[in-house]
């Protein structure tokens, strides 16, 4: 067997991805959404609607990376909660458009700086150029697995 | 409001990582667990067995960033398809320790490839070097999360 066919985590680029991923959650669970009681993905929703503007549930599942039919959910909650509202799209009447309320808006306003704070942290002893390039990484990653591509 | 506190995506950290990880999970499922009816969980489990050797239960919870209590229910559906042993340890007979079987070794034999093709294609594009810095900076910022630290 070859000797790349074996997998060290310590070495294992998605290992190493994961890992941070559950950190950042967990802390940012703990110090910014367990006072609201707010779930990570009731974040990401949120965010991405802070981010974006109103939009529609599919394009939410897109910029959230959670799949539509637990979006569909996540925003029935979210309304239930006052913090976002489902209306119909003033270019077609037949289109849904979720959008923060002026309380969503106030909640993201306050939650934003625990959020920075915890990216700072993470990012504490990196240099300015090397969360640049860790970004632009990021990203390039993000392009490479998302393209449409068909299997071997 | 500071310009410092608002939050935007593209530019965010945790969004790109947590990005990143989802496409990750989605395409490694897709093209390497799903043949084998294996959750991404249980697959993490079977990844750190085949690392680490046998361990604790609260060992691969470490190892794996998942629960303890996730941990042991996901051993336990492991012991039943045969791929993983409960047993007691050699130095305390009150120690469980989980290892793998020899058709768990097997299927990770089986699965690493897959493993290590998706981590080529999601690093394609960036050169060596970016790769080892980009490992080097998400373990620094693992540290810089999962270090003990009092809340402000």
């Amino acid at each position: 067997m070859p000797k790349s066919a074996t997998l060290r985590l310590e070495n294992f680029l998605p290992y190493l991805v994961n890992r941070v991923g559950v950190a950042l959650v967990e802390r940012y669970s703990r110090e910014g959404l367990k006072a609201h009681k707010l779930t990570i993905d009731m974040w990401r929703v949120l965010a991405a609607l802070a981010d974006n503007g109103g939009q529609r549930q599919i394009d939410l599942a897109a910029a959230t990376s959670i799949e539509t039919s637990t979006v569909s959910r996540l925003v029935t909650r979210l309304v239930r909660l006052g913090l976002v509202t489902r209306g119909r799209s003033e270019t077609s009447s037949r289109e849904v458009i979720v959008a923060l309320s002026a309380t969503g808006r106030a909640l993201v306003k306050k939650l934003a700086p625990v959020a920075l704070r915890l990216e700072r942290e993470a990012a504490s002893g990196l240099s300015p150029k090397e969360v640049k390039l860790l970004k632009v990484m990021l990203r390039r990653i993000y392009r490479n697995l998302a393209a449409p591509k068909r299997r071997r």
